[in-house]
């Protein structure tokens, strides 16, 4: 049977009739039965075609330690939160999940009422709130990872030569509180110097997204969480880069004074819903 | 609108809606929403996820001056045939084309008769043909260009440091004909060092592509011609790993003498049939 147009997919198909693991073989069947779509609908020419290919291999080689460009790739086209939906089906009122990103690394133990903001000048926040299950029972000793980035948009692994900043891990008590200091956390630009940026340069899109924190709270018999919490009022709530806003996940900024030294500071409240392990 | 498994695919179309270029906008809906229609199909886990993103970029990073590991997805895909297919349509008795491959580069200049493969031991062979238009007029003064393995199954360009070896352009004569000598094409295995081989391992699939020559025909007034001639006999033809064999490309060797020297050597005849630009 000649290679053509109509015989293309099954050939290839076939081709894959060995693969013993079930799993692998119906997920290259998928991808290779789309991908083929694709090229039937839009036949690319020559040209098309070998730009397609060098922007996937710039798009690797822009990767190293601190860059995963193909994972920003994902990001913008909403793929990493279709996997991130489809692997966090909520049941109940758990807390929505959302993206992990491309920024979380190990962060220092801080304890309850620490300031996470260490070498960067902003606006002073306090994020408080209470980690419960779906009957609003407590839970206590949850570990709660946060991350945000500076008021100069950038997270502390973006600085050369950088330190740990703007990230920590604490404890929730006994009645499931936690609170930290930190600053307001600002809407900031994906990075766009390399190959995505371009991309969505050319796309006419704009690389922003909202101001957030980072949460990632674990707790024994609980699902992991991985999700954000976003400020109201952000401009970029409707258009968030990388897809990753859920109405659920947005707090109003309060403003207040810090109770150590009465100085100005906002206060962000955030519970967190967990979802036991069935 | 929430971002969820149901809206996820309207709301990344809806950010192509600024794009102005209507090509570039028909192209980025087709490619994720056949990426969307693969993700709820197949619901990758998380871990699933990042081993695509890695494998993705280890393929990006795979690549250099001498090495294209995407094109190499992309021909044991099927996709290189595939898109080859769809911009050269047949239309009447035209020789078929198939994919350049990742091993084209500039080759030197050679007179009608010489010898083309100087660093290589192997059975000697006489390949001749004629180029032709549909109506098998002569087509004189056509570019051709020819480029092999060795019988190790190696490019030139495959080799550290590495001499121009068994490729070569020549001319067509007023008659249409060509002729040259080489050694008997080979068997070989794409390269299979990188994540495409590690791919191809674990579908269980060979590496192999069937003994060929590469020929890319250029004449004026005439559509540029890119294709292979394969041996017939050969244990890979219905297997090749890239997809590239059509049946109207086969031909036979025949065992003959070199007149010039009275030693035994192949005879392959291949006529190129050029269509008409219109």
């Amino acid at each position: 049977m000649d290679f053509n147009e109509k015989t293309a997919t099954k050939a290839v198909l076939d081709s894959f009739s060995s693969i013993k693991n079930d799993r692998l073989k119906f997920v290259m069947n998928s991808i290779v039965t789309h991908l083929h779509e694709v090229i039937k609908e839009v036949e690319p020419t020559d040209e098309e075609w070998l730009q397609a290919i060098m922007f996937l291999t710039n798009t690797g080689q822009k990767c190293d330690d601190r860059r995963q460009e193909f994972i920003l790739l994902s990001d913008v086209l909403g793929i990493s939160m279709l996997v991130d939906s489809i692997n966090n089906r909520k049941s109940k009122n758990e807390t929505e999940t959302t993206v992990l990103g491309p920024f979380h690394t190990t962060s220092p133990k801080v304890n309850m009422g620490d300031n996470i903001a260490n070498n960067v000048n902003g606006e002073k926040c306090i994020v408080s709130g209470k980690v419960v299950d779906i009957n609003n029972n407590p839970i206590a000793k949850a570990t709660i990872e946060v991350w945000q980035s500076g008021p100069d948009g950038l997270y502390d692994v973006q600085k050369e030569g950088h330190t740990v900043d703007l990230r920590g891990t604490m404890s929730s008590l006994e009645n499931g509180s936690y609170f930290f200091r930190t600053v307001k956390p600002q809407y900031y630009p994906i990075p766009i110097d390399g190959p995505v940026g371009k991309v969505l340069n050319s796309l006419e899109r704009h690389p922003f997204r909202p101001a957030h924190i980072h949460f990632m709270v674990k707790a024994e018999g609980y699902e992991n969480l991985v999700t954000h919490v976003f400020i109201e009022g952000d401009k970029y709530l409707e258009s968030d880069t990388v897809f990753a806003v859920k109405k659920s996940l947005i707090r109003k900024l309060e403003q207040g004074n810090d109770p150590e030294n009465g100085e100005k500071c906002f206060y962000l409240n955030f519970d967190i819903v967990m979802e036991k392990i069935i």
